[in-house]
């Protein structure tokens, strides 16, 4: 096995596919929203990727079952169009790694139908911000009109995206396919479902569907409750030096 | 050479084999497995596997041969069916080699009509438990009853499984074969006979053969005088700072 | 996408054409050099070059257009011959990338007629030197003359080349066309528009044609107040412990 | 460019011809025997040998010329046998490298019908011996016999062979040819032409040939006083601090 390959469970007849993509990366804002749409909106398996660029392990289950790393593709159907959702265990570990992958990925959602391509990806920005915005990137112009009607902020974002999330829409302008990257805005050290959900709403007003958000919704704030506490004792400890020193001149004084 | 490549001593002609692998790994439990069944049970040698993926490295012997890093395949006739055996010097270095030299001899299995692969690996504990378990996971379900039987654990390995004692079977699902990992508790941080006998007594079950252990259980009794020694040595210099620290005190008491 | 890919924008016919390379590198010499030639002479792009040995990444442009990391080929017309231009984002980022990415450029350039490549890099001296030279070396002997004749100057740059500025004139060779890497004397932890001007009073000569070149001249001119003033700091920097000290010695006379 | 690459400058008529060769290793020792035989015996170069897995870099001669690294294969008339010999500024920088440079190497050595291989390294064992041996492994046994008779040492040298010296003969019995590596002993931190000097006797043995040695036994002896001189220094400054305690000590009783 030298190259990434795609092993497909069933044929799809697909209506119009889009490609959204969910890989693991920053705040995991990806892997949430793919994985939520997965569940909640009925997605079928359509195809196991397995590749040599990921790492050389298998994991094991609970119940003793055993299998390659691998990522997945699902399909749903979301109204008028239908979805190709790709989420996964993890990233190609190399540069030429992520490159054979993410091309291999477009040929195979091209071969689907699919001429759009929607990467979706955290933004980290270090803080925990009350009010997250959904930022954007594309790669023909016409499209930024699209998405700020839907909410998506541009020209916000700016440097590089490292990993699929960036690759998988900029190569697929090279193959004839248009490509979207939506970022969640995220502090970047935590699971981030706030974001999630905040990217979710964008998707549901792009692609025209609706998804019962209660779950996530509920996830949410569990996890906003657990970040803050976190986030709270990291200030502490960052102030607290700074603190008793300002205590200490006072004693002096 | 850019490939892995797999160099045929003679054609076999073998009675529903099964692909048993046992490389260089965790206790060396696998190695230690593959190479007594090979002495013992007259394993014929059938190829050699050379791979730009091992290092490029050769081995000289004490007679003044020279010869590349390499893996081999040998023969046994085990009653009902005939085992193909892997072991060799080393895996390979890299994530992407491992996949390929995985694949390579998979297919070649697979040529030789094997449609079951079991790997022998170690799950390191980090202690040396006088009851060593045999632990399995499969690639499918129904392999667990089998396996049970023969007094293999379940539910209580958990995680990865690095290298090719993960790859191999769970690869092997991909190519429409079966596949069986089984590990034997070791210590992790020595070569263990004593695992090995464990595991070897699992095979007999499983694939109906029966093999002199008296060697091995030797090896075994030997090897566990010397590891019980030497981790009393380490329990000594690790527990030795606190005990004169006792001391110490009890003086000023 | 295993191979680095060269993407046609329009058909081009090429007069006698020369292929001349500004990659990345020391003091940005050959960047500055070709860019400057580009925006100065009408340069009209080529191609886009892709490849899977360049970083995993992408760029996010300010009014929200994304973009995979690439390097570039343009045309411009310069008298008696046409130039291809090759400018971009990076260097490949391994050996076997910089030979890939080599091999594939040439074999284009080959294949659009050009017959010559004219690599442009730094050569840094670490000093900031008031008159900087231009060096040069060559796969064919008498490609010494002419350039001696434009004032380059050979038998002071030695050693080793490393990256694409050597690499590409070089095995130029191998595929049946002549090379020859010019390189600006830098200081090389600047940005260097001063010896990128020299560059190009050289290629002007060599090539025959002429550029204005007042903005660059500006351009060099600032950047010369800045990077002196640096260096300057650089020196105080460096010889002020020693000079303090000799206070300290005079204090205690 | 993506594999290795052997560009012909000539096609040879070789006399059953055997390949022997010296690439950079340890102490030199195989590059100046190489070397060495193809100034003295009048090497006529037969191919350029380019490859994406050498360093990517080129080098610069005094006089303005540039080149990219490479390894280069002479031929030499040697009586009885003509000789294939490979010389060059290194080896493959990665494992993978190492084995697709020696495959292709093996490959065109036998096409030009050479079924014998004799790389030359050197054996390091940290000191200045003043018999220096010559030792040897082989793919085939009865070689053992012949070599012993020129003086070759077997049953001393054990371990691994790392990097082309190793690869090439142990490769080369899976090709269907014969392999000997010959090593001299050698310290390992210095170019060794004492070293050199005793592995050519060997060959002038071996194949049949005489080769005028004085101007390596002067090479010899002028390293051999330098490295003595080195080595003499070393040993003074790893011993001078425990004489200097000794000396404080006898002045304190």
């Amino acid at each position: 096995m030298m190259e990434t390959l795609i092993v497909e469970k069933r044929k799809a007849k697909l209506k119009n596919p889009i490609l959204v993509t969910g890989l693991p990366g920053i705040g995991l804002v990806g892997q949430v929203v793919c994985k939520y749409l997965i569940t909640k909106m009925g997605g079928k398996k359509l195809a196991d990727v397995y590749s040599p660029h990921f790492p050389h392990q298998v994991l094991m289950t609970k119940k003793g079952a055993i299998r390659p790393i691998k990522n997945m593709i699902f399909t749903i159907k979301a109204g008028k169009r239908d979805i190709i959702l790709l989420v996964g265990d993890v990233q190609a570990i190399t540069s030429e790694g992520q490159y054979e992958v993410a091309g291999k990925l477009l040929d195979y959602a091209y071969s689907l139908g699919a001429r759009d391509v929607v990467s979706i990806g955290g933004y980290s920005t270090g803080k925990l911000s009350d009010k997250r915005k959904v930022f954007g990137v594309v790669t023909h112009k016409h499209l930024v009109t699209d998405l700020k009607k839907v909410g998506v902020v541009f020209g916000e974002a700016k440097g590089a995206i490292v990993g699929a999330a960036g690759l998988l829409p900029a190569l697929a302008k090279i193959k004839g396919m248009k490509g979207i990257c939506i970022m969640g805005e995220t502090h970047g050290s935590y699971v981030d479902a706030v974001s999630a959900r905040n990217v979710i709403n964008v998707l549901e007003k792009l692609l025209g569907f609706t998804v019962d958000l209660s779950d996530l919704e509920k996830q949410a704030k569990e996890g906003e409750k657990i970040i803050k506490k976190i986030e709270e004792e990291v200030q502490k400890q960052t102030i607290a030096p700074y603190q008793s020193e300002k205590k200490d001149v006072s004693y002096i004084r």
